[in-house]
């Protein structure tokens, strides 16, 4: 049988001992587990940038891993626990649209987390990943069915942030999802729903700046001279050679872009 | 045999090769270890906050776990290493306080680690981490009986910045033990050795700011509001609903608080 | 058979899903792979610190250990992904002088990565980490002869950063090699190249300081006062007791350094 996977995403920072704790939670309850963090840098309660980074690292994974996601910013209030499955993965995440990416993607069943067997008592008020979360996702690990949890819903929190607008016939609005370490500005405009852009004249907007050609690699450019090309999810991104757009661009996450086809 | 498992709480922070170094040399000892980072962030050479830290993460990993806790601002001195025993789970780190918060909660067995053997040599006078702590705790991991490493001592390094100081029948003065990723402030006042708090009316006060209720989550508060809680460790911490209550009221780690009961 | 392990350096920042996404797709080819971050914190594009790191860290980890390491500010244009061995160890990276450090230490080998058929497809322009690098180290951790992947090559890139110059009988010219977490300036003057200093008076000159003796530990200063001791690899570092030394020399990788010996 294949060593259990379990992944971790949270905005509990590198600091604390958050993530150690539901470590030792998660090898408590299921010993043999391989831990991945994807990271735990989500900007605090940003629980669309951590609907971004589960919806691209996931496919990369063996089937059966479970992935934990907690930004849960509404922690102690009556939002659910569920759990997912897509993709032959399962994820354990609370019911506040940080799914939403997989959901879009993935034929999916999601579930109410309603039995409370598993939880470490007492609940705290504060820290569901500890006390809920890590145990759901070391069950899993474990080969639990997912039916023991709890019934299937089909009420679950989707959010929309993945979606740009289509405001005319040859124009988009969209929005910078995510900024990476580099600077690069990750859009939601992804190739797949616009492949004219390949061989047609177009015009995309981001800050003031306009570019007009797609770019195969970074190296392409002057050093500093913003580009745009098919980033390695299919997303387009502004990017710059060994520099970071986001500076000059003066641009970050939620920057709207705009993109015209002639 | 479960997989051997060592946990990792430095002040190394994550862009240097030590802690990579350190891992390299436990895996080399101890190949099946499942190794675990709990933080690498403590603030340089801060052995409170680094006994707050560990104090929280060890209690919820399996029995045998060894936590290694690098935080030894006099490395190269007299200052000796130690292995502690406490809770089941072996501590492998320097005698200066770090371990106190395991004193206070555990019956525990301490030993000065005077066996040379198992150092890798030459051991430098500036990374003990890799050349005498980490191999000590691959080998705890390997099953290693803990006398082999030297004799019991009664003489260890204890710290007392976790004991809130009653000023008055019922008054206490305490402190911020630490400042979380999302500025909770946790301090050391503990709902354990105040439990006619949640029953009586009282002022807690906390730089300019007076609390004089407890709430049960983060989201009773306005947006920016401070709210007194107890924290997921039993600890009262000040917080902010999505906001950073150390922003919001200027306090930070070791910042006074005092609590007053009427 | 050991339980094969593969490290991973990087410059990708730990906010993104690159690292998760390179071990997921590790981990689905090679499920029992123990995978050790060695950082994911080198400056970004920062090639000689890369080196320095990884050339730090490689000789603490078992035999077969396979080391990742992508600074890869060239992706997607002509420079080779390369598999390297030395040591009893493989190293994987693109060919850009970022295993400098090992080309000097040890005797090793070296191929270009010439076969493509277990890349992940389509390659990205701009993630050769993901597509080319990660199932390359994952398929070495298998056991896959480094054969497999290509002819031994002679051209491959060396970079010099790591060798001061020697500019009289008795003078050496150095630089700041890295600037660790601590503020410690490790130099690339390394005492088995001047084991006179151990004897002879000398001036090293760093910014505007002057040290004329050797420190054994950190802890022989006062406060705040800069001292130079042959840190834990061997190679000259100024350092100050519990503080920052580039603070207080005002400077940091890249400094040049000047010894002398009278």
């Amino acid at each position: 049988m294949a060593r259990p996977i379990v992944t971790l995403t949270t905005d509990f920072g590198l600091s604390d001992h958050f993530t150690g704790t539901m470590k030792g939670v998660i090898l408590r309850l299921c010993p043999s587990a391989a831990l991945v963090d994807i990271t735990h840098q989500v900007r605090p309660f940003e629980i669309a940038e951590a609907a971004f980074v589960i919806g691209e690292a996931y496919r990369y994974f063996p089937s059966r891993t479970v992935h934990l996601v907690v930004i849960d910013p509404g922690v102690g209030t009556a939002r659910r626990p569920i759990v997912a499955e897509a993709a032959g993965q399962f994820f354990v995440a609370p019911d506040n649209g940080v799914l939403s990416m997989i959901y879009e993607r993935e034929e999916h069943k999601v579930r109410a987390v309603t039995s409370e067997k598993h939880f470490l008592r007492p609940v705290s008020r504060t820290f569901h990943g500890r006390d809920i979360f890590a145990p759901t996702a070391a069950l899993l690990a474990k080969r639990a069915p997912p039916a023991r949890f709890g019934r299937l819903i089909k009420d679950y929190c989707r959010l929309r942030f993945a979606q740009p607008v289509r405001t005319g016939k040859n124009v988009w609005q969209g929005a910078v999802l995510k900024t990476d370490r580099f600077g690069n500005l990750i859009t939601n405009l992804h190739i797949a729903g616009i492949p004219v852009l390949e061989t047609r004249p177009f015009q995309f907007l981001c800050g003031r700046t306009t570019l007009t050609r797609l770019s195969a690699t970074f190296a392409e450019g002057a050093p500093g001279e913003p580009l745009l090309v098919v980033g390695s999810s299919g997303y387009l991104e502004i990017v710059a050679n060994q520099a970071s757009a986001a500076e000059i661009l003066g641009c970050s996450t939620g920057s709207p872009v705009e993109l015209t086809i002639w």
